[in-house]
């Protein structure tokens, strides 16, 4: 870390930082400039990462040099993170496809929807049976119901069970049929959440907030690693921006620059980033092209009718011919779909 | 709502939209335009808001016409909401201001504070015994113990304590303390939480998410008071932007516009806002100008070992000036502080 | 265009803004609801976007219903307009790589990037002789002097130039020397600048702004048309959001949508939005699974002595490297490059 | 400027910057910590700003330590500029009011205009004869006519007149007619009229851009200053944010902090920023509660008709009343107005 010295500081501010430093087990470096003196603290710079430092008199600003990451970076783990599910493996060389509806609406439509995916090779099902909904008066999914219709196209088909948790209360019945957890967007500060899952053992899906930048992404991943789950698998699902015609703005030099930072594999959601069915399928493209490792999409077979997010849902047909384009592009990098 | 078909729409889609919002009590009128098919929605088109009406085939947009929130808004409720806590007014002429450090840190600090507020009129103390913190790593709270010195000083001093809640396991332990419940910025949209607050009889404060629109920042409150809680404040904090220079952007036009969209009362987080204790009165002052009904407020009595947020908390005697130039703004404005 | 009455409108209020209407020469339909009273304007609603109707007596919103621009749009123009260069067809099923240093520096420095070029099969040779700097202290370009630079390499190796025009009392000049003119994004609502360039007979890139919406950036594009210059490419280079990351946020899904309401060529620039080498690579493939028709790359042969921009531009070796790569996605996506 | 070199950098890496450092007449101080080697360079630092010195061998990321900016930042100089435009002063404790009508659009309406605004003490009329349309089919303005008819209103009222130079080409012209040069917020970064405005000897108003950083504003005034004119008056008038319900967000704290870093008088434009008549008030008073030097507001006598920014104008009567609370504010915080 580096404390810069406003042009009027004291001695004793000085002094007082350099013995500070030294008590937390820190050597401080001293270099006096022309405008500013600025104070380097060698050594681990995290423990200085909860200190006020920027209010110790005489200080004008501190510029931190380390990540304030560490099981998430790739610096501590150099090889890629591979995560099997059930003899599929997500973050190697095949990039993995989750699809299914936004919300588990009834076995019927469930069914005829898992049934629509089969031919395109889809081995995760991903359907909400908690729906975290803007509106009070919307449909907020089925609960348990939902899991156990899901539960039952896994015992059909054997596709595993992609879907959200919303509320720590909830953790043990969600485990209870998920094969992967999902963590949302609106959730992913959420950190008494965070730490629940952080203790369990199936794969978690945090998708990156709304807002959120690349350095809180990962220090929400971090929560995660800290309590010793180390399946974790980022989701970048578009930002919000200024634009106003897609319904997010999909980040796509977060999935190279998660490659490069950390270990873990990145997977992006096209359908909430954009919004709208018409351009899923030239992102999802996109996303591969610039090292995903997976997609998580949404599919209905009849979006119309859909309780939730119908106009950003691809129906099968669609999402066939999306998937043998996306394989093409995946070839085209090396990589197999 | 207005239902805009496209240019290449089929009568039969026409007709399958009248008679979709005909089956929903809706009438449809019809205008066809030299470019465009339009249907309004004539009715309470809040039925329609979570069908997924562009997805109907035929259909180019969608255009709401009235808000999706309902309890909140003025035009169902024209006059303030005022709430009484303790025999002070939140909403009324009098502006309130809440003040205290970021996290309870010992009983002997948090003593030292309350102190240093009295002589600049304060009634309400806040202070977190449960800290959402971004790295897993930093000082996350006291819990109980944290909220037992806040109490004592409620003892002490008979100010009125504000203090956050974090998870839906804990309402039933900080409703014991607290006067008035916190829902913190990161879970604005924490629909859970919300419902939680919604069923218990106490005031909430609501911060406005980092990146919700006004739109989201009511339907959240609205979540509040479907439940059954009328007493919600809407706190706005700051919002996230490309400028880095201050911690958030105060929306400072969002005061005037909520206190036109809503009847409740409308507080500002400076603190939170710039993060920068150097233009936290600067910011109270146009919070006061603009219409604002309260201030929250970070103090400390040494900002220099605070445990979380430092950097933006103000020490007492900057606080006694803010609050006596904020005084004369109040005035000039024509309300008490 | 949909004119909403509030609830509190006088019946006046109403037979006034349909005699405007008509006095436009366009018909009003009226739709009383339960809580609003809704106008739609039938016939060119464009002559109603500059009055303020939004100021009207009773009116409490305006939906417009077309897209402002016209000229740009697809639904004007169904095919793609493709724009011959000396013999290099922009917008066809051929991908064009423009290439080169971020500015002009020196004969020398010119010449070896350009040889560098060569290998990759790059027919247009970018860089800036008139260069817009944040700060006035930076090198501003060569001016004529470096557009003779470029004449040369044309001349020497047949590559086309693609260089910025920043001031209309250049355009003489600069056309002089460029086979097509660059519009910078900070100029992209320089709207003097687009009239100029729409009053030639060269093909004009239009970069996107900053914080452009992409209504905006088409409207950008509509002046430089209306004015008679068909030759219009659109580049998309990159947003300004919140994450600091990257220099700026690339928004990917702008290119299919742009290739859905615009007939106009889309290319990508993927240093400027980007700001780093190591990305550069990722995002251009992602650009073209995208169906981008071009890319604009900085590339450099020595980064660390760049007079701009060094750390986004790529070396020869990388370069050639991501051609291949990029090469083998534009296969995959049905086009050749 | 702090150079970090990453953990794999070669001990020539860093001799090499410290032989560049030293070629620059800059000392280099070497701090070996435990993760990453630290250059720190001792001098003035600028001479650094525009070396590509991230793009250096071994270099991991560039810290700089002194702001970019010289002639405007209050280091420089610690006193207030106080700018006299004829008898009245701009930056002193008097704040001053700058109104009128979007675009001149007619001598009577501009006459009208004006002598509505003598009961409000106006001394500065605000009037565009050169319009900035995001349209190329709207109103564009009146040009010389509209100067003349400004002029016009001078003679007769003895008001000083501010309007908008979009083109270089135009400089002499409009510098014949105004008493102070509008620079607006879309060629905040036209360098080339940056260079003419500050090439003038007159008072010239620089907007900030849409989504101009707090520093690039200043950057942007600083080209102005570095030739020489050095009466310039910064103006807030709204960044882009993701928020829709007002045409713009005001960043209320970029007053005081510009205010803190620069010495020139800093206003604010209220119209803009909102976009909406009935939120102008509100933001006003909370522009003065924040330190503002002064307000630039948008008032017509028919906002109904305006040829432009109708929505946003505030009627004669309102103003008067904005003008009276304002000056209530302004005596609140030791101003007068």
């Amino acid at each position: 870390m580096i404390i810069v010295l406003g042009p009027d500081h004291q001695e004793e501010d000085l002094q007082r930082i350099i013995r500070r430093l030294e008590d937390l087990g820190l050597r401080a470096h001293i270099s006096k400039g022309e405008h500013r003196t600025i104070v380097g603290a060698i050594g681990d710079e995290r423990i200085l990462n909860e200190l006020p430092v920027e209010s110790f008199p005489g200080v004008e600003s501190v510029l931190p040099i380390l990540k304030p990451y560490k099981l998430v970076s790739r610096e501590m783990k150099p090889d890629d993170t591979v995560i099997q599910v059930n003899g599929s493996a997500i973050g190697g060389p095949q990039i993995q496809v989750m699809a299914g509806p936004c919300a588990v609406e009834s076995r019927e439509v469930l069914e005829e929807i898992a049934d629509a995916l089969v031919p395109s090779g889809v081995h995760f099902l991903r359907g909400g049976a908690f729906k975290p909904r803007t509106s009070p008066y919307a449909f907020q999914g089925w609960g348990e119901k939902g899991l156990k219709y899901l539960a039952a196209v896994r015992e059909r088909l054997g596709m595993m069970i992609v879907t959200e948790l919303m509320d720590p209360r909830d953790t043990v019945l969600v485990c209870k049929y998920a094969d992967i957890i999902q963590i949302g967007t609106r959730n992913m500060q959420n950190f008494r959440l965070l730490t629940e899952v952080g203790n369990i053992d199936k794969p978690v899906i945090l998708k990156r907030g709304l807002c959120a930048t690349i350095k809180e992404f990962l220090m929400s991943a971090e929560y995660i690693m800290a309590q010793g789950n180390e399946k974790v698998i980022l989701c970048e699902r578009g930002i919000r921006t200024f634009e106003t015609e897609t319904r997010n703005t999909l980040d796509i030099s977060a999935v190279p620059l998660l490659k490069k930072l950390t270990h873990l594999p990145v997977i992006v959601d096209p359908s909430h980033a954009v919004g709208r069915a018409d351009l899923v399928s030239a992102v999802s493209k996109a996303a591969i092209a610039a090292g995903a490792d997976g997609l998580l999409v949404e599919v209905h077979v009849r979006p119309e009718e859909a309780m939730s997010d119908g106009p950003q849902s691809l129906r099968p047909a669609a999402f066939k011919t999306m998937v043998e384009e996306c394989r093409r592009v995946a070839e085209a990098v090396g990589r197999s779909m």
